[in-house]
């Protein structure tokens, strides 16, 4: 619709959604603030009953936006339309080939849904990375102010899609507090919901206050609920994408014990042994099996005890073939693996590992790859992450996922 | 030397460092541990005063390399050799072009020196870090078992070494921690100490032991050590990194109030508020005149108090404008700017606004810069790193850098 041109990019435009002959699925609202109400009460006498809202001007810009919003909500409950926003940038649905967003980048079709307050958290940052690594999405909410509908609503559906493995959630304010721990309750009990809050702090809140004009209430609060429920709180953007993308591509181990496997040098096993015990993993001793197993194909100054360490003997293949003899051992549930992408010399020799490497999911325990290679400028690290491999530039940040994963299978056992 | 060849890359090569005719002034064994002993006995023999032991075998494999070990001890303090090692990557200087390490990529010259008992850490992961993200090294010295010489050493050198800006240290265990704790104390009166302690856990002790044979100790009292000597303790290696480039390209702010400045949406600027708040920075009102010089050249719609979010209306010389007016404002001591390398359609237009960005230096304010730009992707990026404007991938990082210059700033102060 635009009232100032008959076509737009070739196609027929109308001056007024009240001129078009059908009935009309969804509006998407680009106009100014000042003309939204109308608009909306236009697409409500027409028969729509659904509608996106990207304009700014509302709740989040002080009383004369507060006053606005509040006249929004009005139309949205005389006509009974669905509304997302506003001040939002919009739905994506990887599924259906939609996207109504103004994403610069859209990622591949995968298992992780987004429900997010920000949109540039979702469409600016989320797709850039899900785009770059090969991480598939599914849907994406951008929920704005949530005039209309809000994140319990979004929520209650993502529990029922199936093509949603994982939620991942931003959220500033909860608008209806049963609703949404009833919503995350539910969704908890059948997929991992990973979940972000903004406004934890006063500083925070007040920001909240002029971004979606929402209340960020009791962190206290919403902290017991997440707990209470299952969900998954983090507490920073790249740990909300590497949780997530940990949850599509690994299974969920059996319980907390992890095997260390390093060809990158013994202080890289400190580092995540150290990280792996203060999130409350455990690194057993491996069986005296394993130990033998090891020490068979490595030097007789390697550790083998878990972390097993390669030293600078290192070579792609032990690599796997160590990262193997760890994941059978009965009493280890998950491994790290610490190697591909160290040796820039190796990498030729690497390509062929990483695919001997990520036949290790027969084994059905999860596997982590740490790599310091900061621009993913290896092909093999893109293969792993396509191949559902996590790679993290730390081992404190793969043990962080791996944590969560374990939280979440014996939160799921005591269900 | 080699007992077996008399030429190595053209070099003539002896058998014996006995048949060398000059006094040599520095030897770097390679030779297997069994043949270590001896061929530092020659060394000793031959006046040499210093020695480089790459090999490992010693004291983190067990008793038998815990009595080699100090068999090798006996050899160092009977001929009074420095020696840096067993079981290390070597030394690195850049200021004197001097490379004994085998690192397979060299960070460029500049004020960050590291000692590291990971030699891995050292040579793969920061040097690596360094040469992709042009941040430039002094001096590298991985210590690893050492039996000579110790931390406290190269920390006492690099207390007085004027190329030396910022000292990063990965340590395992505290050889002489009445020495260690003095070395500390001089440095930090002088430049910043960014300290990483691997084996601050009983799991990472125990792989401490097999990694560099020495005692990790008791982690509360390195705590309080680094505590009162005003060193800054980090917990893993990309805080170790990113906080000793912050050190490195930015000054030391008056005090604790951050301006937040977003061109990436509000979201960011509510992840950032909390990420301050949580780690004891203050995120104050703007003053009146700023306020109204913000609102002057953006939308009604924008949140312009602290954050100021340039909403989607944006564009990178708007960025740099309202990053200098925050950085204008009395009542405030550094700016986080977040709107680089968010909007791959506004790269054109980026390179000149960062040129004009990289002289807000002038208001001798840190500023640290925000971007979802994971792959380092765009050039104006990297040259905000390379004019020494650190780029961080969340706000929650580059808050966590700005606290660590604060907590130092604080110090002096109070020193």
């Amino acid at each position: 619709m635009n009232p100032n041109v008959d076509k737009i990019f070739n196609y027929k435009s109308y001056a007024n959604i009240k001129d078009v002959p059908e009935v009309v699925d969804l509006a998407v609202l680009v106009v100014p603030a000042s003309s939204v109400l109308e608009a909306l009460e236009d697409c409500g006498k027409s028969g729509l009953k659904a509608a996106i809202i990207i304009t700014s001007g509302f709740a989040e810009t002080g009383q004369e936006g507060i006053d606005l919003q509040n006249g929004l909500v009005d139309i949205i409950q005389k006509w009974g339309i669905s509304v997302v926003g506003p001040n939002c940038e919009g739905v994506f649905n990887a599924d259906d080939h939609i996207n109504l967003t103004f994403a610069p980048k859209r990622p591949p079709q995968g298992g992780i849904s987004f429900i997010s307050q920000s949109g540039a958290l979702g469409a600016n940052t989320m797709f850039r990375w899900a785009a770059e690594r090969q991480v598939g999405f599914s849907k994406f909410f951008s929920s704005g102010n949530e005039a209309g509908l809000n994140s319990a609503d979004y929520l209650e559906y993502l529990s029922q899609d199936p093509a949603t493995q994982v939620v991942m959630i931003y959220l500033e304010g909860v608008k209806d507090g049963r609703k949404f721990v009833e919503a995350l309750r539910k969704t908890c009990r059948v997929k991992p919901v990973v979940i972000m809050k903004g406004g934890e702090t006063a500083i925070g809140a007040r920001a909240v206050e002029s971004h979606t004009g929402v209340l960020a209430g009791s962190d206290a609060v919403f902290s017991a609920a997440c707990k209470q429920a299952g969900a998954i709180r983090v507490y920073d953007a790249d740990e909300l994408f590497d949780i997530a993308m940990t949850f599509a591509g690994q299974a969920i181990p059996r319980g907390k014990k992890v095997g260390l496997v390093t060809g990158a040098g013994g202080g890289m096993g400190v580092i995540a042994a150290d990280a792996c015990a203060k999130l409350g993993l455990s690194v057993p001793p491996f069986s005296e099996e394993t130990v033998a197993r090891l020490r068979n194909i490595l030097p007789a100054y390697a550790p083998v005890k878990n972390p097993v360490d390669l030293t600078p003997i290192f070579d792609p293949m032990r690599l796997v073939k160590c990262t193997e003899i760890a994941l059978q051992d009965e009493s280890i549930d998950s491994v790290i693996s610490m190697g591909f992408g160290w040796r820039s010399d190796l990498i030729s020799v690497e390509a062929k590992a990483v695919e001997e490497f990520v036949k290790l999911r027969a084994y059905g325990k999860p596997v982590l790859v740490v790599t310091p290679a900061s621009k993913w400028e290896f092909e093999t690290l893109r293969t792993l992450e396509a191949a559902g491999f996590p790679v993290f530039l730390t081992p404190r940040r793969a043990a962080m996922a791996l944590a969560a994963l374990v939280a979440n299978g014996e939160m799921r056992k005591e269900a």
